[in-house]
């Protein structure tokens, strides 16, 4: 064994966990800009997305370096393929909290969401930090145990998502228009954020068992 | 240079371009299923994705078997790698096309447009027939003086995406909350169509160049 080598799956890994804090507090803090309709907090979500890129960037550069300079041995591979899709399955993610940030900065001072649908962002929030939080800790230790919880999270993002459209689309709705595509799209920011982090778990799992990626991508 | 290699290369180059005209196809027919409100033409969109889907863990797995197996000289990988994420992309592409037809069938026996939007719509169809044909034939013939065009073609989509929003936030709309979210998320997969597009040429541009591919993933 190649302990270079190896050490640099290992660094590529530990660029990968950093992405997921990354994009993990893009989103807490798109969420916080949205629920507070804090400008300043939009500002530092759509700046930040920039390091996210950057990082994306140098784990690809890592991996093709990795297969074409260190030809690693055949049951590196998968991991080293994986880690590119992951790394780009986060980076979409870190865009989709830049998306929710540009939102609230567009209605900025005004507040994208109304009253009665707070509880259902906060919700969603809080989702999104689980689900990236638990995706950090299966790269890290490969322990996929954490898949169904991530799964089940992922199916609760998705109940509010349908709930949100019953309420846009009650008679009581009475914020018009702009209001209702507001926060239909941020809603589905949410809900790709986490089909993106759903995605990237079923990767890890296929590395750790060696299972064949079952087709249907999420990316 | 080994020949059975190069085939394989070739062979995986034909089957993205075929990917191209399925998703393709798919999303000419989806636009057709919305502005006909057609269910059957809804169905088979839909019925279809699966053989894109499958297509795509085919291409997968011989880049794998490509790298893994037949050890690429290393002016090969560029293209095994980007491989790799063209179908992915090209895959995402599919998806947004059945959203588009079950968008369709959600609404059907209605139609999920209203008159003054068909000629968007039609439109939005048209660029995205444009988009995925010029970018089958980039990845066929590598020659990438089509990209222009392409990028063109994207950014007559995106401000069809943006018009769209004006029209459905002015004064003179009549369709009410339900139509304006049907039309404002049809319209963004449109929309993000075109990105995955281009983005796959972006793609084609580093691995016949050999630039660095810039950050911002568009998948």
């Amino acid at each position: 064994m190649d302990s270079e080598f190896q050490e640099r799956l290992t660094t590529v890994n530990g660029e990968l966990v950093q992405m997921t804090r990354l994009v993990g507090s893009a989103m807490n803090r798109a969420t916080q800009s949205l629920l507070d309709a804090d400008l300043t907090m939009s500002e530092s979500v759509i700046a930040a997305d920039a390091q996210i890129d950057m990082l994306a960037s140098d784990i690809e550069e890592q991996c093709f370096d990795l297969i074409a300079a260190q030809r690693p041995p055949a049951e590196d591979l998968p991991f080293v393929i994986g880690a590119l899709r992951i790394a780009a399955s986060l980076e979409r993610m870190g865009d989709l909290a830049e998306h929710v940030a540009k939102q609230s900065r567009l209605r900025y001072p005004r507040l994208s969401i109304p009253q009665e649908l707070r509880g259902t962002f906060a919700e969603m929030g809080g989702l999104a930090e689980a689900i990236v939080s638990k995706t950090g800790a299966v790269i890290a230790t490969q322990d996929v145990s954490l898949t169904a919880d991530i799964a089940r999270h992922d199916q609760e993002m998705d109940r509010l998502h349908r709930e949100l459209f019953t309420i846009v689309l009650s008679s009581s709705w009475s914020h018009g228009v702009e209001a209702a595509i507001d926060v239909t799209l941020l809603s589905r920011y949410y809900e790709r954020y986490a089909d993106h982090a759903v995605s990237v778990t079923r990767r890890v799992v296929t590395i750790v068992t060696g299972a064949p990626y079952v087709g249907v991508s999420l990316v």
